[in-house]
């Protein structure tokens, strides 16, 4: 099977299985999110408003083949230990996750590894920004919210989920448009930094 | 040839030919560098003075077989389009390349790739932290040296590298010791933030 990253958007979770129309088509919308995401940020880098990347999909390297150039031809993807997305607004250093679901009521928090939670309180702890984009899928809306607001459901064990009425009273609807695709600097300004 | 990255490590520039002694010591040396700045980063983390991260080595896949899991079995090695470690200290945005060389009259320039330059001094214009730390092998010394002194040099076209005499006197020593192995935060302390 032949799989092409453009740009490094990775799929999500499980590989895709053509069979599957549901899981296939979720795994789409997840790569659909990163790569607005990307653009979003490549024309923040344009404008010279802010510089956030995409972080590399970490992969182990098993095996190299040197004889024509290096060939790598035994590796694994590794877990993301830490977000998917950092860079620096003003001076700021910015980290974030973004999330995609198709929950109509709430986002499942089993999206989120325990080393990413850990990762962004670290990151709060240094001073930085740091927050999750979650696009709710089922009702067309984006919202930005403070990771520490994401962390303490996280940490409470019997919740597995953040209703979607929840993630509309405590975070922030990001504004959508054609470019930029979803536009979370003016939040970061009016609600993250101090 | 099977090939382990421990603590993702990655060799530096050409493959390593077992029958080339000096490449493979200076390639060795790389690592050994990139290695010790690694774990200089885990010392600031366990103590809580900063958070900084390697970056993943980018990777460009191109084949992976789902048979057994996901195993990727055919992918290759990307330049690194930005710089190896980002961070954040203090709330402010850090970023860095970290260098080796064995040359005992100068740093040669072509260790830097011009999308490393052009994305420093991205990072300068949006108001972070960025400089070089090279370490010079030959006189057992690194310095730290901010990026735009470095970039300057890098866009003059005569100059090939930079004289160790000019990083002694431009750059800032870097105290040496066994934790942490290169002790460079107070020299962001008290040169780079203003």
């Amino acid at each position: 099977m032949s799989v092409n990253y453009p740009g490094g958007v990775k799929p999500i979770g499980r590989p895709i299985k053509k069979t599957h129309v549901k899981l296939d088509s979720a795994a789409n919308r997840g790569m659909g999110f990163e790569h607005d995401i990307n653009l979003t940020n490549e024309y923040y880098l344009e404008k010279g408003l802010a510089l956030v990347y995409k972080r590399p999909t970490p992969i182990n390297v098993v095996k190299v083949d040197y004889s024509h150039g290096a060939k790598i031809t035994q590796a694994y993807f590794e877990c993301q230990s830490t977000t998917d997305y950092n860079g620096v607004y003003k001076g700021h250093y910015v980290d974030f996750e973004a999330k995609s679901t198709r929950s109509k009521t709430s986002f499942p928090l089993n999206n989120i590894a325990p080393q990413q939670v850990e990762h962004l309180l670290n990151v709060k702890k240094h001073g930085g920004i740091a927050f999750f984009l979650i696009n709710c899928y089922a009702i067309n809306e984006t919202y930005l919210l403070d990771s520490d607001y994401v962390c303490a459901f996280y940490q409470e064990k019997p919740r597995k989920s953040i209703p979607l009425e929840e993630i509309k009273k405590n975070g922030h609807l990001v504004k959508e448009g054609y470019r930029p695709r979803y536009d979370y600097l003016p939040l970061i300004e009016e609600f993250l930094l101090k």
